[in-house]
């Protein structure tokens, strides 16, 4: 079909990359190719969208390694033609997972939102980078319009407020970590954990587990996570952190941050955030929430209330990619404190972020991210949101979590599902088991949870082999 | 033009992004959408790569963020229809850098290779995650295989060689001290840093300042780096290193790694690999190589002796978006050691990383790394390897490379530039002042410097207001 017009082009060869732009004469060609290609992604993203094609071909490493059909992953010495590069994509695309179908439901993210594929199109053809404003002046102001506009949601004052788009959420609850234990001990940018007393995190037993990795990774750590008891719907209890606090203290170490989750992994729960900030106010902690997944809801006026509370923290992660249905990855860090990021990330790397410039410099965000280069994350959103408006996504979350409510009465009604809660669902989680006929009779009790577990895992493999 | 065919297709009102895909009858506006794109990404492209064509229509901040004919940045309550997001486009790549221009010169990335963006075109299509091998079969297998390559390569053995690509070069630097250190001590995963002694660092004066970030980051402190003097060329003087690490010892601290760097930043100067690993293998610290910006040269056959020595390395990063022309982001982190970075990193989240899957789990990546998401990375380079075969990438070096000596011929033949360096360059960095008439017949000195700086200042200014 398609492919063959790149060799009617070229009668005597089939044309190769060096035949692209920047040829001299590479425009027509590249206009060719890149037609075909996208003629085969459209198809592909037509296909996704139909429940009639599968979600997944699944093969074993081993098998795609060994070269299914001749699509083979090796990488040659000398160069492939045009021809053979398309067909590649579109084995690239044959073997993996279509994460648009409307039955690929993936942990917090599902869905192809095409305006944000429009939105990755543009971003790559721009191709990039968020350290200075010369390189990117648009990028660099639609992400400070973006951050302005998330903070002012979660609820700040136009006088505070920082932030910065990071790849993915457990960089921005390592952020967190870092500016908190910067803001309280500045001194450990240059000396290290060594000049510190010992310092104490809290979070959920229920929380993301990237908390005790950030706590790992800046030498913190994991230990020093003290893990804070949740109520039988996964939210911390309060009165527990507060106990676990105080311990801490008795111990002679430092309680310095705690992380609340709003929306939490597994459950979808929402830990009571005015009653952690009264704690946090009352013995002087950085309170971050984690609302990577919770964040979405913030957008809707009839559920984001179940974040009350979150204007009062410190920081909060805020994925996009989420709940919002951004393409990956779309993740923000938000800062209550303006001025901490570029004081707790500076180095002053002369031969870059040069003080004499002829523009405002302050737009040269490189100098406060941990990262140097920084990828454009942030056009696809804010595409979106022109889409859609706040509004649109509002709606969009209103009609999730109405889903989510008929899952959960449509399985409360039958007998080979028993849902984990009797309640209805805070988010868009809805966390149920599906019994076999041989387990309906069977008694509560352990033996009864093993046996549903292995169930679960010939489901897992099934799902794999169905779709 | 393209625009209204938007129009024609919708006569009582221009559609919605409502309309689009996932809308039942939403494969026309969809395709007819993304048809309209691609002619404005396609026309930016070939535009991008004529000399006659601005490199950037440069406003300061203000003039963007007031809306520049119509051009508003605001994120609006309402939706705006397609056509108008069409607009956006447009204006966006309008005010924006063209990063494929011929006369872009970046600091250390320049150029738009045309199957990168068709790879990464693909791989937004894609948007999925490289976590686990069920949701990205076929990139975490690409991610292998181009690890495995970059590894040989370096000149490992089949039985050492792990790795990851992460989202910049700094990030890749952050991850080699973090394993040295876990390596050395791996109780500071769970203790942290107050169980340790006071651990010491070495880098060269001309190195990335990430080695620096990466310390005050991971809590071990910027001062705790020590700068290495170098010689005039910008290498690390190796017995300048030995001096170093035994001043440490002397002073009761640990030495533990070094950070030799294969391609400064502003000179483009390799520190001698082999003389540093000597050091490093004495004194049993952990030697990285970054080779961020030197990396590029292993694929050429005349260049990669500059890098000799680098198989001694501990890891390495290599970032395949400088040299080798790929897309941002493109960056990875080589690990001789196998096992390390899972060990050091692992949380096993049980939700997500479950063991008893019904494949080879350790094909999950996601608990080897930092970050739980990732980005796709991988399949651009990979399009790109497949399109140009290692011999093509070799063939780009030397091109640059000869390029690089055809610049420094030609400015030492002008009186009005002066090289900062007689001998023929290295690495692709020439470095030159542009001396203005009235500072030819100066002597060197303070005052020379001092207005051949401001000189800078001013063509800084003069090229934004130009191109």
């Amino acid at each position: 079909g398609s492919i063959a017009n790149i060799e009617k082009m070229s009668p005597d060869r089939v044309p190769l990359c060096l035949d692209l732009l920047p040829a001299l004469s590479g425009e027509d060609t590249t206009k060719d190719f890149f037609q075909e290609l996208v003629n085969i992604l459209l198809s592909y993203v037509c296909k996704s969208f139909r429940r009639s094609s599968k979600v997944l071909d699944f093969h074993h490493p081993h098998q795609l390694r060994e070269g299914l059909e001749g699509f083979s992953l090796e990488l040659p010495d000398q160069p492939e033609n045009l021809e053979q590069l398309l067909v590649d994509c579109r084995d690239t695309l044959k073997y993996g997972v279509k994460t648009g179908h409307p039955r690929f439901f993936n942990q917090l993210s599902s869905g192809l939102d095409v305006i944000g594929l429009a939105g990755e199109w543009l971003t790559s053809t721009a191709n990039t980078n968020m350290f200075t404003y010369e390189v990117s002046p648009v990028f660099i102001l639609m992400e400070e319009v973006l951050l302005r506009k998330m903070q002012e949601i979660v609820g700040w004052s136009e006088e505070e407020g920082d932030g910065v788009f990071c790849p993915g959420g457990t960089m921005s609850n390592l952020y967190s970590v870092l500016l908190a234990r910067y803001h309280f001990f500045p001194e450990v940018k240059t000396k290290g954990m060594t000049a510190l007393p010992r310092l104490i995190l809290f979070t959920s037993a229920h929380s993301h587990y990237s908390v005790k990795k950030s706590a790992a990774v800046l030498g913190i750590g994991s230990e020093n996570v003290v893990v804070v008891k949740c109520n039988d719907r996964g939210k911390m209890i309060p009165a527990e952190l507060e106990s676990s606090i105080i311990t801490a203290k008795d111990q002679g170490c430092v309680p310095f941050y705690v992380n609340a989750t709003a929306g939490t992994t597994v459950y979808g729960a929402f830990d009571p955030l005015n009653a952690i900030a009264d704690i946090c106010e009352s013995h002087g902690l950085w309170l971050h929430v984690d609302a990577a997944w919770g964040g979405g809801l913030l957008m809707s006026n009839l559920h984001r209330v179940k974040l009350q509370g979150i204007e009062r923290a410190w920081s909060v992660t805020w994925n996009p990619h989420k709940m919002m249905g951004a393409p990956l990855q779309c993740s923000a860090i938000l800062v209550k404190k303006r001025g901490l990021l570029k004081d707790c990330n500076q180095m002053c790397a002369e031969y870059l972020f040069q003080t004499d410039k002829h523009y405002d410099t302050s737009y040269d965000t490189g100098d406060k991210t941990i990262q140097c280069g920084r990828h454009v994350d942030v056009f696809k959103l804010w595409l979106m949101w022109k889409a859609k408006g706040s509004e649109g996504f509002g709606s969009q979350v209103n009609k999730c979590l109405e889903n989510a409510e008929h899952l959960f009465d449509k399985l409360n009604q039958r007998p080979d599902f028993e849902l984990v809660f009797k309640s209805k669902p805070e988010h868009s989680n809805v966390c149920f088991w599906y019994i076999p006929p041989s387990l309906r009779n069977m008694p509560p009790g352990p033996e009864r949870n093993r046996r549903l577990h292995e169930v679960m895992l010939h489901l897992g493999s099934l799902m794999l082999v169905i779709y």
